[in-house]
Order: C-alpha cells, then structure tokens, then sequence
C-alpha cells in the first residue's frame, strides 16, 4: 500500500522502538481503523516500570494501549452499520461470543477473552489496526480524538456505577482522585447519585476534583467520613484505601472494588461488613459500557478534557511514557496523538 | 392472676437463677405469649461462657433466648388477625416501624431495633411475655412446638439466601455444618439451588448433611472444590474460612458472609475478588423471612427435626446450657421444653 | 388556645364552606403541623366537579388536599428527630407499619393505610393538622412552601422511575405534559437517564417542557417515535394514549402505568408487547420517595416551579377551584397558600 | 457419504414431503447433528393448518421441528468442547453474538436471529443438521432422546420463571394446562415458588397437572381465586384468560404472559392493574435457559416424560401432525423420533 503503519514496541529494559510494519487486511467480520489518539492508562505504566502485572509478564517486545481513537479505513465483506470514515473507538476487551459469560451479558469474564496490550497481544500503539466489527463503537465528529481516548476509562467508572447498589439522590464516598476515582465520580452523578465526596492526598487532584464539579473533598481517614455514605467506590488500589472502605458506608450501604492494592491479602473488617449488612462488590473492566460513555462524554456529563494533563506525539511515546511515570503527583491523563 | 411466671436468668458467673414472677399484661397492640419451647443459639452460648458478644455485655442477670415458640394467651385491644390459642413463633428483632430502613424492607437494620436476649434486654426462656402483635407468626397446630423454636435460624438460612445472586439451578459451597449452615444448605435448594455441598471438619455432621439431603460434603481445603461454587455461604464463623471463599467461587459468583469470625480483621484474597468480578454480601439476622421459614418447614423442604440433638425443660436450663457449651462437637442443636 | 383553625370543607354539590376549628393536640407519636401551602391535585378536581373517584364518594362534606407544606408547631411526647419550627411536608398516605406490606418496603400497598383527602378522611385544605411524625420530612428553609407543596406529586414521578428498569443514558417518552408528565420527565433525566421526549396535543404545556430542559417534545401519534423509546411513561391518562404505548418502545424496553385512563377496559396490543418481550409496569402512589424528592428540588434538579400557573389564598379556594377546573388547558398547577 | 438424510418438507397444502438431501459439512465453527427425536410444537401445527403464524408465511415447502435432540457426528476445525458421540439439543434460536442485545444477555431479542423452523428457514425435521457450535449443549446418555426433545419447551417455563418477580415460597398460578403451562408450573416449584394452582376447562389436562405433583387445579372464571396468586402466568393463549390475570394477582404481584392470544388486541383493566401496582411481563422464547432445563428434568425436577402423549416415527410425520392437529384436547405432546 504504501502506508506508513507505526507500531511502537515496548521491551522488558523500559524501552520503546517504533518500528513501520505492512497496514493489515480485515477479515470479513471486522474492520481496520487508522488510530488518532491514545491515552495511557496505570497498567501500561506497570508494565513499563516493572516489566510485569499480575500473571502478565513482557517476555517479548509488544505494542502497549488499549484507550484509542480513529477513523474506519476499510470494512470487511460481512460489517455491517460501520462505513469507512466513520469516527470511532475501541473497546479492548475481545470476548469468544459463544460462552456463558458472553451470552448473559457478562462477557468481560469469558475465560476466552483477548485483551489489547496484554502481553503477548498487542495494543493500539500504532497507525493501523483491525478489530472484529463489534468491538468498535460510532462517536460523533463533533468530539475530539484526544477526549475520545478517555472513553475506556469512562467505561470503566459506569460499569462501576452498574455494579453498584444504591438509591436515587445517595451520597458517595469515592477514595482515589485519579483518573478512574474522578470519572466514577461522573458517572456516579450522572447515574442518580447524589452528592460525591473524593478522598486523596494529592491537593491538586482535590483541586481538579472541585473544578469537575465533585461536591466536597476530604483527605483520607477524615473521621467526620466514617459512616457518611451510602455507596463507596475504592479507586485508589491501595490496601490501607481498601481496609478503610467499610467504615466509610453506612448501614445497608454498598462498597465497590475497582482499584487493584498492591500485594493481593487485604486487612478487612469483616465485624463492621455484617454488622452493617454491607454489599461489596469487584469491578473488572466493563461491559455494555461504551455506548453510554460516548454519549454522557458528548453531552457534558462527563468531563473528561480537563483530565488529560499532556500530550505527546506518537513519535514520542517513549518520553511520554518516561513523564508520566516520573510525575505521578502532577500527571492525571497523558495522551499520545498519531501526528 | 396465680398463674407461674418462671423467667430464667443469666448472670455473668455462668449461673441461672429461675424466679418467678408476675404474668404481664399486654398493651392495646400486643399480645401475650405463653412459650412453650426455646432453642438454644450459639449466641446464648457465647454469653453464658464469656459474658459478652461483640459490644453487648452481660452487666446484670438477663433472660436468654431467642428462639421461641408458644401459644397466644391474651391478645391487646387494637390487634387484628390474631386470636387466644393460635400457636405461634415470635421474631425477637423489634424494628421501630418509621425509620427508613423499616419502611424500605431492611428493618433489621433499624438503628432503634431491639433485641430480645441481647442484654440488658430480656429473652424468651420464661413462661409468658408480652410482644408487639406484628412480631408474632401463626403456625399450623401440626408442627410441634419443638421444631417450630427452630423456625428463627431457618429465618437466617433463608435471609442468606435472599441476600444471595444466584441464577437457578447453581452450585453452591456452604462452610461449616452447624445449624445455620445446615438450615442455610437446605433453604438454597428449596430456593431454585441446584447441588449444595457442605464443608466441615466435624464427620458426624457431615453425615447429618448428607441425611438431610445435601448433595456433597468434603472437609476444609479440598482443592478439587477451587472455583467449582456459583455461590459460597460462610457459616463456620473462621478466619481461615472466610479467607477461603474467593477460591470456591467461580468468576461471577456470590460470597456470602453468614458466620461472625473471630476477631474483627481476616485477609482477604481482593486480587482473587476484583479478577473474578464477585458479589460478597453480609447477612445480619434476617427481614421478612418469617412466614417462608414456616411454610417451608411445613412443607417437608427443610427439615429441623434432625438438627435437635437433645432436650431439657425450662427447670433443667443450667443443665442444659452446661451440656450444650461442652460438647460443641456432639451438639447441633438443643431445645428446652417449658414442661 | 384561641388561634384560628380555618378548614375547607368540600360538598357534593361543588361548594367550599371554610370554617374554623380547634387546633388539634397531637398525641404522642404525632407532630402538629401549621400548613403553608397546598397544591391542588387532579384527583381533588374529579371529586369537585363529579363527587367521586373510583370508589371513593363525597357522602357528606370533607376537607381536600393533599399535597401540602408547612411548620411545626408542636411535637408529641415519643417524637425523636423533629422540633417545633421545623419546615416540613406531609407524606399524606399513612400506612399501618405492621403487614407484609409495610415491612417489604411496599407500603403504598398496605391494606389499611389511610389518605388524606379521600373522602370522608379530610385533607390538608386547612391550617392546623396533626400527623404521625414519620409521615413527616424536613425542607429546608430555603424553600419556599409553595414550592414545597409540589414534593407530593414530584414523588409520584420518582417513584415512576424507580418502578421503571432502564439502562443508563436510557430514552424516555413521555405521554402527556401535565404536572405528572413534566415531573416525570425531569426526574428520568436526573435518576440516570439520557433523552426525554414529552407527548401532549397542548402546544403550551410543550413550551414548557422546552423550558424545563427536556430534550425534544411531540404530538401524539408521531409515527417517527414509533419505538424510539427505551422506556416509555404514560401520564395522560387516557384510553387512546395508554393503548400507544407498547408501539413506542423498542424491544426488550419497559412501559409504566402512570396515568388512570378514564374506565377501566383499555384495548392492548398483547402481540406487539410479547414480540418485543416488554416489561409493563402499574404506579399507584409512592414509597420512600420524599426525602430524594425534596433532594432534588433543593438542588434544582427538578424544577418545580415553573409548573405554578396562578396562586390563590385559602379564603378564595372555591374561586381556585372554580378556576382550575374551567381551564384545564392553561393551567398546570395552582397553589393555595394560607395567608 | 451415502448416509440418509430424510427431511420433511412441508407446503401451504398441508402436505409433508420427505426427501433425502447430502448429508451436510460443518463449517469451523459449526457442529453436525444426527437427529434423534422431535416434538411437534403449537407454532409447526398452527403452519400446518393455517400456513401461516404473525408474519410468518409458508409461501415454498420448508421444514418444520425446533424441539429436538440428537448426537454429534462431526466437529468443525474451531469448535472446542464438544465430541463426536455426544448426546445433544438444539437451541433453535441462532442469534448475531454481536449487537446490543446478545452482549447483555437478551440475545433472543437479537433483530437478526435465525429461527428454525420459521420459514423458510428449515427445522429439525431431518436426519442430520449442522449448527453453529454454541447452539448446542451435551445432556447425560441416561436421558432419552425423547424426553431430550422436550428441552426446549422446558426452557420456555424456566425462562417465563426467570422473568417473574416472586418472593420464595410465592403462590401461582399458571393459566392453561398445555405443555408449556404444565412446564411452566413445575418449574415455578423448582424455582423457589410454593403452590402452584393450574386452571383449564380440559379435566384431562388437569388430572395430568395432579399427577405431576401440581398443588391445586381449577376452572376458568373460579372466582375464590379472585387475588389468590402473588404471581400468574397465562400460558392459554386466549383472549379472556388474559383479559383475567390481573384479577387473579394480589397487590404487589406479578403476571407473567407466556401465551400468544389470537388476535393482537385484548381488553385489559387497567384500573385494577393500577390499583394494585402490578408487573406485567412479557415472554417471548427464553435466554441462557437450556443448561438448567437440562439439569432439571435430569434431577427429576420436571417431569417432561409424562406430558408425551404419542409417539411417532419420521416416516410417518404426516399422520403425526395430523393426528395431533385433529385432537386437541386428546395430545399434550406428540414426539417424533427418527427410527
């Protein structure tokens, strides 16, 4: 073709390599889209920083990213809906379709799944990639790539939202201002809820959190918290976060696990879990997320704009990814454009 | 009125003093009970060995017991529905009635509940007592008033159950084969539950599992039993139990938490939970649970019968509780009689 | 005490006599309330103008009103909670706390609750009234009673949309622009849904969705909208509009009965409901829907206020009636205050 | 391959042809079906009279047959789980696996389902079928090819339970007495339901609902059932047994329509549906049904084997349907077994 098609290779010494491959043909049943934008998301970090996540480990050189934008470049004989030129993202999780899981409506747990920028498989870092059709979602021309980038995070706040219990007009208690505690706060507002109060140690993430629109703002192990809401969502993957998720709800209240602590064994009070009659419940990426995301991005229920902190081109990825994991405290969200 | 009144109370030197004293009178919206059996919960057990339970201390002589069945002696101006004779069984959580846990289907979580047999507030191991009228369910003449006193912990078999997410027909894994496991085994399977597996140390109520119908039964860390439950029930009250029920639990199971561990704090296995996306859900005690409890007692779906191991009468009640607290490998459940 | 107790009374011949009264003593689980402000309902316009409503009838004078605000004024000897000069609203269907019902968390449906204002239980078209205090919900004082007098029906709109099974982002048809149908459609949209679309023949009532926010607005029998909907509600309250409603929703969506068609025999498209496999839900009244209703309007989530079309005093309430049933189309709710 | 394969193609006349075709190859991802056994469903004699049923219309011959079991005889490339040898049913319904509906588990409201038997797509009327690999599912070699036929149907009650709103130990009742309200009722028992009441004018139908262990049996128009059942499933299909569910049901309940009745318009009273702020839910098929329909009828659950009236060989399919479309009142369920 001619094309130039950039993947970016990340090996287990922190180094990326770009290297130019052949564009890829579709099969009948999917599609290949041009990518514009990629955010970088916590795992893609660990997985540069410490060559491994849970069982994943980088034992070759592969393609990060799984948060991406683009625009249809061909349509594979069967596709139907999807038209070349179409504005899209993708949803990076490949569910088999025929399992259990797939079948009713939780295929994020088909023992089958491929999931993008797992190693060994490859992620979106590149120019061009094909996808099965349906895992490829419309957006409007009107929404920038950069913004559409951050519909996988969305994704990952409203299923959160879906896995939660809770009445109309409830109080949430989210612990973590990152990236996924700041739009499951979104989320969780635009669903219904109530008043949202994050908890992080970072001010300027409080900051940013007021700016969004979040009601109040505390620090952790605030004691005027303990048994203020009715729903709390632990986003911010660490164990003491994670022991302190119980004391925060009320009775007959909900806790939601969507941050990863480090190490696996967690301190839980388990006299206050009964004692309250609590619900608790474990996120796991998302499924039937993306169409939602796209339209409360799009309607301004969701911001996610003021979330991406700096951009990068593709030809920079390996700064962006060096930036990003040196600055924790001041990066929320980096994007990398395919300029 | 020169009818005896016998109330038997605890004091907390392990002792039983039986007094006698005046029969009450009930208020326009109670009625007046004579009981006529009491089961003895590990609860009691806790009190009459140690003193205490959680927050509640026995600071001065209380009456015990929880599990009471009896026959309506008088009835209060302002009670419909009930009459003198009607043999019934009483649930000893009284819930304010206006809260908005009472009104929203969660009165056990009333903030103003009380208790009968959580001291200082009296129980149930007397001859009359006076209870609010809604507190009292009808029972068939035809079930004894033995089995009957067991109708409360079928209650939080049943709430277990109700508390659950499962789908019909799924596997389940109860830990522990005491009484509330038992009863919690057989209301799942009454419940639309598929096979119930029950796991125990103890081989004599394992095979008490076995004769009451329960699909399979295997001691502690089988490994054969790894991810094979849709849904795990905790009844044994262990730490080591409890950090077990991730691994029982298939991707997109249920925990639910029944037994109090030890202590307040257990490990908990999150990356087990977050990687397998699962429900864990307390139970405490039991709402609207009642009238299935009889029916299904009734019915033959859940047999009591062969969970009592002895009884005493209400004068033996010392003798009782002596026994009951020595031989907690031989006893699953003791029923004192008001002979 | 000397203080006036105006009360309307409502005959069967269209007349308001207003008279005074003694001012109540509450008892001891009750609270005195000085009402503000009443709306006037449509079920307290059918019994104006026909003297009946389904199988209620006016047989003697009684007082109407049911959607009412006020203060506190005195507070029994068992209240918990409230204080005198508390700004309040009533919740005007007092349920008995004890059945099935009531403990279930369906207490609108409880056998022997009792309504203000269905005839001969009087309303609260008058200025003192005593209630049982857990009919009883805080306002704040920042708003206004009239506004607060709009709390009732705005909780029959949520409890519409907590009866409703929709998904995130869900799109909502409306059928019928009245007071219930604009509530209904603001509460959707602050209860986690996506567009709403209002119905009506009345190009008035239409401007005023526009006004409220609602996202598009139609006349009935639009065949663009033909299963547009996600979910659709059905205010109007007529034969011809209830009959639409299974053709406006997509499969596997959910219809709700808001509305009371006048007779009782309506025709249903029973092939179209069971190709599309809906689901088909009744709302009669509300449950545990004040506190987030009186939530939402604080925040301006709901706005109430501009669906009062004209205000009168409670000496003029004959001329309000009067006026209310002579223009159904130009008003949409009229607000009686006690001056 | 020189193999038979027999199929019964069936015309607007009334006439069933059996012709002998290839024996067809499986693709990748399909199985390839030795058919066993077939009953004959409602919807094949509604073609077989009428040639026609809603928009479906026989217009060239096709092939009728969606119950049906049989054995695996060759796997495609791609398929993993399944063996040459396996006993199997056929789920009829092939859906996309890929839109909305299919990835949150309604895939039988996929808009591109395929149906067997729907014509002019061909059923099950036929020796050997190939069938995408996931539409499958292996039961036990105890279980008869026969009683196999019937797992279809089974799965329409279990998915009419799944879709009904009960507490445990509800009572219902099931309207109609057919197969699939004689199924229906058995699996309401197995899901947790208590008693369960058939109502039909046919006594024959009724002695085979006692001898099933049914609870109670009745006529049309019993009026001491008047707010009897906390859930009712028509499954008569007529127009006055529907126009009667709503009077069955207790306020609170849930109704559940299973039957397609003649015609697309009924009078339904909404009023009573109000007051009693029912549920009113459609069944159209079944979703994620067959494994427990499966597991069901092998515990002994639901007794399948009763209900066969006739049995019939391939060969003689032309007597089989018209001795079933001739007696009505005579077949529960006629089976066609492929000898």
């Amino acid at each position: 073709m001619g094309i130039r098609n950039r993947k970016a290779y990340l090996d287990a010494d922190h180094q990326f390599t770009v290297v130019e491959e052949e564009v890829p043909t579709p099969k009948p049943n999917e599609v290949l889209v041009r990518i514009k934008a990629n955010g970088i998301c916590g795992s893609d970090i660990h997985f540069y920083l410490e060559g491994r996540l849970g069982n994943f480990i980088v034992e070759q050189p592969y393609v990060p990213g799984h948060e991406s934008s683009g625009v249809i470049e061909a349509v594979g004989s069967e596709v139907k809906g999807l038209t070349i030129g179409d504005h899209v993202v993708i949803e990076p999780g490949i569910p088999c379709g025929g399992c259990g899981y797939c079948k009713s409506g939780r295929y994020n747990l088909c023992p089958d799944v491929v999931f993008l920028s797992a190693p060994p498989v490859n992620g979106t870092f590149c120019d061009y990639m094909t996808i099965r059709h349906d895992m490829v979602f419309r957006i409007p021309t009107t929404l920038s790539f950069e913004e559409a980038a951050l519909v996988e995070p969305v994704a990952v706040g409203i299923h959160a939202v879906n896995r939660a219990r809770f009445n109309l007009g409830a109080t949430a208690i989210i612990i973590g201002a990152g990236p996924i505690g700041l739009l499951t706060a979104q989320a969780f507002k635009a669903a219904g809820g109530g008043k949202a109060i994050c908890v992080d140690f970072n001010e300027s993430r409080l900051e940013l959190a007021k700016k969004l629109g979040i009601d109040g703002v505390a620090r952790p192990m605030d004691e005027s918290l303990e048994g203020a809401a009715d729903v709390v969502f632990e986003t911010a993957g660490a164990k003491t976060a994670t022991s302190s998720t119980f004391k925060y709800c009320r009775p007959g209240g909900c806790v939601v696990q969507v941050g990863w602590p480090g190490g696996n064994i967690v301190d839980m009070d388990i006299a206050t879990f009964l004692e309250k009659e609590l619900d608790y419940v474990a996120v796991n990426r998302y499924a039937n997320a993306f169409p939602v995301a796209i339209q409360w991005i799009c309607e301004g229920k969701i911001n996610v704009k003021d979330l991406i902190t700096i951009y990068y081109s593709l030809d920079q990825i390996g700064q962006a990814f060096a930036y990003t994991s040196q600055h924790p405290n001041e990066v929320v969200k980096t994007v990398v454009v395919n300029a």
